[in-house]
């Protein structure tokens, strides 16, 4: 097996060039899925994937309708059915780009510079998932043969949230079923400190509107005996947290996993100094939670922030107004066991609980993601570690992300399988931004960790 | 005197219709000064009325210029030096009316239907003021004489704040000054409920905003060690309330002054059921400070109001940010004495003082208007009373008004005299709505009052 992995790393170096050349074909094609106006390209992009695909000699490529945007589907099932059989996931749709957001090269024109690939994509999702294409194609371009079963998941519809994904997956679980999935969408901090994230936060987001009078109020007339729903809204959020930050909706923390002591540790080794948060965020002092470091608390605890907040005249000047309603968006992130619709009555119940009865309050679900965690020892997280040593040339670390990916709870939940997010990228490749790039050498070595991790998964 | 003024009614009764015929043409003209579009009709408007009174017989009129629109003055000292003067204060200048806000005939084409003169203006404050003017002139046109000297102001920029007022009184202090103002600008309940004014609120309005990071955050990957600036500004707004519905801000109380027990029994007799009060703003329920019944709560003691608040994103949809900042517009409305400027530094104060030192807060003075507060018992007050039961048939109520006219404390103050606030418009007038009205009754009766308050005011 050893044999055959060098054979198709030795492969990787000598096509280097040429898989660049194919992934700035891959980038050339704008396949922004927010705009209905590019809905030809997102489904060009669909048909040069699976081509592309088509061409390693995998079992079948296919792409497959959805009520939105095809997804490409790929298989190699040549390993057999004593071998496990491992899922990429990975999206082929970009957000939107343009010149005059302030890109020094059309963002849709791929440009080598300074060990870089310039082009909206390059890391996000583009670049990550073709490493797993191009480190497929190295084994079966040379032995012929993977030492794993392999199957590809690419979507069109990652950057609009992913509507048709879900019940793709449930209409093809046969098709799509595995023992583990890899999702390459995430980044490291330094090309020295790959990381591999065994977790990601959910989420539960919700509105609230406070309704007073019926319409807005001459506060002169009626201030005084009216109560202010403005008021009424702060009165209530002020009361969300506890003078500790922590969250004071009774039962929140409740189906949280305690971190382990070795999680701690683990964790401590990535904590960012209070000048470094400082430096990223540009706040006068950092916030949160003290019994759990900075890192913990962006990463491995559980939310509640105002993401909208709105009543009465916001414009330039003067309106002496009380305001007819005023309104929040609430979002929370949540972390392993937390439920979104259990902390979404939680929630709304202490809400209830608080709001006075001078005013009407109003609370609706927005939407929902479930936080995913997985143990890092298991054997496929170790196996990941190990193929980080070898094909990348540094350990990684596990780290919980603190954003929030649905789809990986949906596709370990639905399948009951890991999922190992070994993300490619840097931190600061400018994903949504403009001159988003992806390091030439991190996609090479990319490949090659990738070569490796499935002859690591092979000897399990 | 009093056969004088029977004379002076008996003109005005004989007069009625060319004094409407008068008003409509005043009322036509449409003095929209907050449309500079509409600069040469309020202009036109400032010469109409100054032309109208110059026939009365006045011994000047003349339209004065401001850095704005200008001021129409008029005076007749005939009375002498040994009597006191008044001095009569309005504006001609009116707010936008188009058909389609909803008006059933054009807002410039007065028209007489039901007993009601519709035009905008018609009650704010064309129709009020020109009450003033045919009082005078029914004097002057049969006794050859008023009772008392009289003299107008009469601004054109009311509805845009009157910017150039205060320094016009200023700069024409020995012109204007007189020993009692008079203004009709205000309304009451029904016919036979007249109110007279001896109190406005004044306020200080203020905006705060709070700076959290220097540019909105993903709310995944820094969420948890970031104060999010919504959520310290609603923290700081939820505690300017004690829970009895009082004002938290330390000293805001300090400067008001008591309501004795007999302006309390008084104010008792138009005191609102919450009934009425719900009816009439479509709230839940009744709100504020209960040692204080509604129409105490609502003009006799002062408020602290959010009149806008924002953050973050308030469109449809998700945004999952920690916005950058946060911001609220307060306004309170103040009694007498309390003090705009030092109201502002208390209330500046207490925020800076329950400030989280995770944030930066930035709060600055947007605007202050005086309270004015009139003793009910001084002599001017009583003969207006009087006037009322003699001219309008039914004794007046004394009543504070919520709201605020900044020009009556200015007035107050620069020339020390009180101000009597004789308001001959209904409370369901529609003065900035589609279909403005004045009831022609009411006009009349005005008329009447007013000749009979100068009669009044000249026996003191």
């Amino acid at each position: 097996m050893t044999h055959m992995s060098d054979t198709a790393r030795d492969y990787s170096r000598a096509n280097a060039e040429r898989f660049r050349r194919e992934l700035h074909d891959l980038l050339r094609i704008p396949s922004i899925s927010t705009d209905p106006a590019y809905a030809p390209d997102v489904q060009r992009t669909a048909d040069w994937l699976a081509a592309n695909m088509a061409e390693l000699g995998l079992d079948k490529v296919e792409v497959m309708p959805t009520a939105g945007y095809p997804v490409v589907y790929g298989e190699w099932l040549g390993a057999g059915p004593d071998k496990e059989t491992v899922l990429v996931y990975g999206h082929y749709d970009v957000v939107p780009a343009k010149m005059e957001d302030g890109w020094d090269t059309p963002p849709f024109e791929p440009v080598e510079k300074d060990g870089k690939i310039y082009a909206r994509g390059a890391t996000d999702d583009k670049g990550q998932l073709f490493i797993h294409v191009k480190a497929l194609e190295s084994y079966l371009k040379t032995a012929g043969s993977a030492p794993i079963n392999m199957k590809f998941l690419i979507e069109g519809e990652e950057e609009i949230s992913s509507p048709n994904l879900t019940p793709f997956i449930k209409d093809h679980l046969d098709l799509l079923m595995a023992d583990i999935c890899i999702i390459s969408d995430t980044s490291m901090r330094t090309i020295d400190e790959p990381a591999i994230l065994h977790s990601l936060r959910g989420m539960t987001y919700l509105e609230v509107e406070v309704q007073g009078p019926s319409e807005n109020l001459h506060s002169g007339l009626w201030g005084g005996a009216t109560h202010n729903p403005a008021v009424a809204l702060v009165e209530m959020l002020g009361k969300l947290y506890n003078p500790d930050n922590t969250i004071a909706v009774p039962g929140f923390y409740d189906d949280v996993v305690p971190l382990t002591a070795e999680e701690r540790a683990m964790i401590a080794k990535t904590d960012l100094t209070e000048a470094q948060f400082k430096q990223s965020t540009g706040v006068r002092a950092v916030w949160g939670d003290t019994n759990y470091n900075i890192r913990e608390r962006i990463s491995a605890r559980p939310t509640l922030d105002i993401n909208g907040l709105w009543s009465g005249w916001s414009g330039p000047g003067v309106k002496t107004i009380i305001p007819a309603s005023a309104g929040v968006k609430l979002s929370s992130r949540l972390v392993g066991n937390q439920d979104p619709h259990k902390i979404y009555e939680q929630i709304k119940a202490y809400l209830e609980s608080i709001a006075p009865p001078t005013v009407t309050v109003n609370i609706k679900l927005v939407t929902t993601g479930k936080p995913a965690l997985f143990p890092f020892d298991i054997p496929e997280m170790q196996a990941a570690a190990r193929a980080y040593e070898k094909g990348w040339g540094a350990a990684p670390v596990f780290t919980r992300g603190g954003g929030s990916i649905p789809v990986v709870a949906e596709i370990a939940d639905l399948m009951n399988i890991p999922v190992v997010m070994m993300g490619f990228g840097l931190d600061d490749d400018g994903l949504h931004s403009p001159n988003e790039r992806f390091s030439i050498e991190m996609f090479h070595r990319g490949i090659e960790t990738a070569i490796v991790y499935l002859d690591e998964l092979a000897q399990l």
